[in-house]
């Protein structure tokens, strides 16, 4: 069921050519007004998405506003000053098209500023008239899909749960906040064993491999006939046998198990649920996936996994039970509820980060920086300690499996080596600038192609098979470029201690040399890292820095999104790490002034093409600290991350960001849109609002709750037999259809004659139903039930916040975004319900920015389940 | 004016003996019912805080809840249970005593909990009855100040600034965001600068006592007669005269420019306006006298200062004005507004640390952890970006005075020198712990002493002529004590580099030697932290620094709080760093095992006991990662770090939070207390309310405002004219008394008859005088306008957020915090206004903690202009 399903504001252009007969044209009204997300099939078009973008643009001219209106007429103007041509539609939250209102003559509208003009534009031509601003009508990121249901942040107050905490004595707050204490530690101590297997199940593989690649090596010089081609046959075997492993699972078993997991998090951290994100099952996906995948050496890293990894344990840990195995332990239930398994989520992210990076700041800087609306310094603590205990516990544990316990020398997955004490002249941090500027380019860059790529296998990669055969070309290729650019790049360096690692290899080169750039792309991608920090400045020539860098590049990019389990870091710092130091190799052969080692110029590159991809600054910058243990450099790193930011925001977004759009996940961003406050609450309202009486038969709430999949619904003293009703009844609060379908099954309802109550609720039958509770359809009611009462007094939500509807679309923003809310009532000056507004309605009008130009657009709404209705799709902006 | 002048509610203890005639005693009104922060003087009495304290215990055992309410009755339990002796009583906000109100047999009443018992008590024997809970009716810490305004944080919404918002192009939305990054820019270069002078002024000081003392010290040795009595007589007379300077400057000039300025700085961010607390006035004080305090070797630092500092230079600079002198450059108007100032004021703070540490992540943090509850993506943003600028600026400019321009080795003031790498071993790891255990314990007892130092302080040190004779007192001690400790504790090293260095005494030591406690007394502090950290084991003996660490504990605890500007960052590292260092320095010489350098010692016991002192945990890790520049001491660090936290907080809070009690403050913690959900928005509301209609005459606004001290006026639609009317009319909006005498400065009222407007407002004027507004004693209006009408619709704030009665203590609090509120207005279930709450109902419900135990305690209100009334002191809460 989804959060709404209301549709969108509709946005025509009476500029076009519309005949008068079709001005006239009446609404045609979907009788069954309660079930938008399956609509008659006739209608239906092969075309999910339909075309109704409405695109503001401030870069032209503003009008004056029209004649002030004054406040206690409660309405509220929206100055339509774009070109005169736009009108506003609104339509009602069952889906159906209600009609479209001009606002171009608001300024002689006195009372109420909707004028409905009943125009539904049908003309085919329309339908791709207003994208020119931003993406077009066949781009899935013009739409919000009406699949993810929205987490309720909000806390709910009702007698129930007021009862239960009057119930609980002194003793029972300090058991509860020792437990979470206890549940962080265990975060900490579980995302820490995590991240050793991931560790240790790839170098446990890749020796597999090596030793597999080896023997046939030897054969082969002992033979002295065959060339190396059998041996990287092997090798290029293995690599694909691995990653079909890895696809399969992602394929087949767990889609949400690809790529990092980190726009998953960042969703959920928003307040967005994607369905089975925090599963158990997507874990054990996840970990053997990118096993494989590193393994099976494509362009990809195991620290991004490790954040999603985190958070699956949190939820795993903070819950007691898991869904995926049907056990409960019966521990923290009283951490059963969406705000608090939130907290913990940031907490194992954090985790997730320190035990990847083995840095604990940065993990809290991490969680910041992509759910910093609900932040709390008691929160802080919790996620620093996760953090902490995450980061100590790898630490000891694969100190111990490396065979120095104590030694402490491992905090994290990425380890980079230490810098030797160094410092860098003051005219380099021009040259780091414009390393920044570069990086955001090509970050801008690596964006725009991974985008395109994944719009490309949105659509044309719809069997699962295909997805498995993508990753294994992708397999082939890696391998296969690489090998050829050992072959044919002749960069010989001699052999120092190493000498007998498979991955010196002597390929082209004289006894007792090996190819360098074989070295790059054959060792662990952590010992390429430390490679290009640390060595010196004569180990890799130019030419095979930038070989390896325009090659992993490209298969970076085209490794992201793929059907596998795979991690961004890893992949952008070798990249980045090899550009910067082809820069520093360069600088130092051509420049006659002092330049800093290479190592540094690497460690700048690598910032500055992490930042223009994934455009973090702080925490990256305190990341890349941490995992290179060094201080020095810290201004060079945020300067060059701060550049990239801007530099590639002006092209386009981060590219979690850009996945998360990708997704059409209906998520809210950090500030509402420039200018937003043109809307009120009022515009983007759904309405007529499905209400509640205080007692209500269980038929009429049964009813109600097959024929709508609202998610929340008012409870109000009288409901208006009135269709055309303005408002529904005094509000008195907020009941949800999770509520409703427990005190259903759990009889909760009385014979109105003898005042019978059938059966008894407590806060703990909610806790354990969550976060599952059944559909209604699989609730049986006996017949004869059905015309028992439900007093819902009790048990609705006595205090929502509600706002009025002259509420600015910014405040009511902020106010959404700060509370963590999923439903908000509107409510007329006399406290009676006149709407409800929700995640969608708010998360669909967005800021567009695209090279300096910046606007506000509408986006759609699509439903997975079912094509659209086709009523309205042909109403478009129009373009500035 | 204040922000409330409501009086708390009120407990009484009905198990004392009262008389039948007391318990039918009637209310005494005060006739005047809305001056109440200036009582009748024949009631006021010389004592100014009276014994108003409610303190709940959840030991206590907990008593069923009585009969359960339903929803719909609008009435909320609050559930008795401490022992059946407690009441509650509800005052007016006109400050009058309106009754108390039994609670005890609240299960019996069904409508409206609230059972007059008209109680007052008077019996003096009351007065000390509850205070066993916490401190006593005496301490200020069990009050609030009226005095401290609140700042709105929330936007105001009104016809006005939509049509002001609306008129804006987007360029100028652009500009803005151009102008608000060039703030930051200035921002971090003038804090950058102010840091700068402060440490070159410091440097050029002491450079200048030096001298003169060297001279006499010459004189001394040539002559071979004069003890080394002569030259230190001048070092104390030099002393004692930069400090006296330094106390008149905070005790006649600005005394809000005393101790570090973070306490409020926190309160700012807060909410909290502190009168003064960001003027240049203050900035000027502040440099100069911590210039002088530093010079003149009171155990403070200049560290703390700098991030008052910081904020200060922030305000001026974002405001583009100074109110000191006089002067308004017409620049960055739009950000002349609460919220928007607020923001930079973070910056600033944050630039500050930057500076005083070279920690600009550090600062960002420290923003963070002392003002969380706004955070914003952005926002973190632009206080990275002033952190990195001032970080920067200062790293320039102080090499550049160094003579190594670009060579960029002075990030910050604070300057601890690199640490070799080096390593620990697993097991020091539990000596770290257990040395935070320490530092917790010796931190919580500094806090204690502080504490009722300032008590002894605030109670009779009341003159200013006595506070300079205090800093001239503990500038001679200083001097004195640390003299003494150089002659008597012998302890000689031989000379090294610096013989020439006249803190290298040779007092009794040997020829060729020099005596290394007086070093450490008498060079800089920055250079005396670097000596304890990096210096061989043999430099410092056990003996002088245990001598020192006591020493200095003990002076820093006897400066802070002094009428001088002092920082308390420099003296607690002192202190901890030399601690730590005799542990170092004697597990060498005792243990067998493997012991890293005492330096790491120091580090570990300089971050321990500044953790048990002011209770930071992530930014202060990251502030002396940053300071030390290295990073592999991270994890000790923070673990050192929260455990002297939890340690400490055993105790007492952290000493800026005490601080903040002892002043009074109302500022609201992080979270509501546990358990406050007994309590309702019913419960603390203020009412009546004072409304106003929305059109009202001059005359009817003038009286209103000339009669009460509120600051924010619910405007409905019709007042009631019954005094006994439970609900004040249809709320519509918020209007706040600055827009009030703004309007009547501005006479944008109308003649009714002629509907003759006669003044003009825009967004700007009201900018114009932000954030000092006339007092409306101030305001001239002509007789015959008084009969003139206003139009209050266009000015009101059409939707601030409201509540019901229901709303419980915690969600309430949570939106007040969340949002930055100042007044929220309770509503009934028809929307009419039935009360107000404000910073001051929900901050004098405050958790106490101590020794494990915790509850609820409820503080009183006073005014420091006035005492107050007699008529509600008496009534004291239960003590559990």
């Amino acid at each position: 069921m989804s959060d709404t399903e209301k549709e969108p504001l509709l946005l025509v252009n009476p500029a076009a050519d519309l005949t008068p007969e079709e001005t006239e044209e009446p609404d045609i009204q979907n009788e069954d007004g309660d079930t938008p997300v399956s609509p008659k099939p006739d209608k239906a078009q092969t075309l999910p998405r339909t075309n109704r973008q409405l695109s503001f643009s401030f870069q032209e001219r503003s009008k004056t506003l029209p004649n002030r209106q004054t406040s206690d007429e409660k309405t509220r103007i929206l100055d339509q000053s774009f070109g005169g041509t736009t009108c506003y539609g609104t339509s009602a939250p069952d889906g159906n098209y209600r009609g479209i209102y001009n606002v171009e003559n608001l300024g002689t509208i006195q009372s109420g500023f909707k004028k409905r003009i009943g125009k539904r534009c049908r003309n085919p031509k329309h339908r791709h008239m207003s994208l020119s601003t931003h993406h077009g009508p066949d781009d899935p990121r013009s739409y919000l899909s009406s699949n993810f249901e929205s987490l309720n942040y909000d806390t709910v107050e009702n007698d129930l749960t007021l009862q239960n905490e009057t119930k609980r004595e002194y003793k029972r707050f300090s058991s509860t906040s020792f437990n979470r204490w206890l549940v962080c530690f265990l975060i900490g101590v579980f995302t820490a064993c995590t991240a050793v297997i991931v560790d240790i199940g790839i170098e446990r593989l890749s020796e597999v491999k090596l030793d597999l690649v080896r023997k046939y090596m030897l054969k082969c010089l002992n033979k002295d006939v065959c060339s190396v081609l059998i041996p990287w046959l092997v090798w290029a075997g293995l690599n694909i046998a691995f990653c079909v492993v890895a696809s399969i699972l992602i394929a087949f078993v767990e889609p949400v198990a690809a790529g990092s997991g980190i726009p998953e998090i960042k969703c959920y951290l928003n307040g967005v649920k994607i369905p089975r994100v925090v599963r158990i099952k997507t874990l054990l996906c996840k970990v053997t996936g990118i096993i494989a995948a590193v393994s099976g050496g494509l362009a990809c890293g195991k620290e991004g996994p490790m954040i999603h990894s985190g958070a699956i344990v949190a939820a795993g840990v903070s819950q007691g039970r898991s869904t995926t195995f049907a056990c409960d332990c019966k521990v923290f239930k009283e951490f059963r509820c969406d705000h608090v398994k939130r907290d913990f989520i940031a907490c194992g992210a954090a985790a997730g980060v320190a035990a990847a990076f083995g840095a604990p700041i940065g993990g809290v800087l991490f969680a910041l920086e992509e759910g910093a609306s609900f932040w709390n310094q008691s929160l802080t603590w919790r996620i620093f300690f996760s953090s902490l205990v995450s980061s100590f516990f790898l630490n000891t544990i694969l100190s111990t499996y490396k065979g120095s316990p104590g030694d402490l020398s491992n905090p994290g997955l990425a380890n980079f080596g230490l810098f030797e004490i160094s410092n860098y002249e003051w005219y380099e941090l021009i040259i780091f600038i414009l390393m920044g500027v570069f990086g955001g380019l090509i970050g801008a860059a690596f964006n725009y192609i991974n985008i395109q790529l994944s719009l490309f296998r949105q659509r044309h990669m719809k069997y699962r098979i295909l997805k498995v055969l993508e990753v294994i070309v992708v397999a082939f290729t890696t391998t296969a470029v690489g090998f050829c650019a050992m072959y044919f790049v002749e960069d010989c360096t001699y052999t120092q201690v190493k000498d007998t690692e498979l991955y010196n290899l002597q390929m082209q080169c004289d006894s007792g040399q090996y190819n360098s750039l074989a070295t790059l792309f054959l060792q662990s991608p952590e010992s390429t890292v430390k490679d290009l920090l640390h060595s010196p400045i004569d180990k890799f020539s130019w030419k095979s820095l930038l070989t390896f860098s325009i090659i992993y590049y490209f298969m970076s990019v085209w490794t992201y999104g793929l059907a596998v389990a795979s991690g961004l870091f890893m992949p952008s710092l070798l990249t980045g790490a090899a550009y910067g130091r082809l820069v520093g190799v360069l600088l130092h052969y051509i420049s006659s002034i002092t330049i800093s080692e290479p190592g540094i110029y690497a460690l700048i590159g690598a910032a500055s093409f992490l930042g223009g991809v994934t455009r973090m600054t702080i925490s990256l910058t305190v990341i890349i600290m941490e995992a290179t243990r060094n201080i020095t450099f810290g201004l060079p790193i945020m300067m060059t991350l701060v550049t990239a930011r801007f530099v590639g925001n002006y092209f386009n977004e981060g590219l979690y960001d850009e996945h998360i759009n990708l997704k059409q996940v209906p998520i809210l961003p950090w500030d509402p849109p420039v200018k937003s406050f043109r809307l009120t609450a009022g515009n983007i309202k759904s309405t007529p609002v499905k209400c509640f009486k205080a007692i209500e038969s269980v038929e009429t709430v049964v009813r109600m709750l097959k024929r709508t999949t609202h998610n929340g619904f008012p409870v109000v003293t009288q409901v208006p037999t009135d269709p055309d009703a303005k408002h529904f009844g005094q509000f008195m609060g907020l009941i949800t259809r999770e509520q409703l379908i427990l005190l259903l099954i759990k009889k909760v309802y009385f014979n109105e004659s003898t005042m019978n109550v059938f059966g008894d609720i407590s806060v703990d039958d909610f806790r354990d139903m969550y976060p599952r509770y059944p559909d209604i359809e699989d609730v049986d009611i006996p017949h004869e039930h059905m015309k028992m009462k439900i007093d819902l007094r009790q048990f609705i939500n006595l205090s929502p916040y509600t706002c009025n509807e002259s509420v600015s679309f910014a405040r009511l923003f902020n106010l959404f975004r700060s509370m963590g809310l999923r439903h908000l009532v509107i409510v007329n000056e006399n406290n009676k319900a006149v709407g409800i507004v929700t995640r969608k309605d708010l998360a669909k009008f967005r800021k567009w920015r695209k090279q300096g130009s910046s606007g506000v657009q509408q986006l759609g709404i699509v439903s997975e389940d079912a094509d659209l209705d086709d009523e309205a799709e042909c109403c478009n902006g129009h373009s500035s």
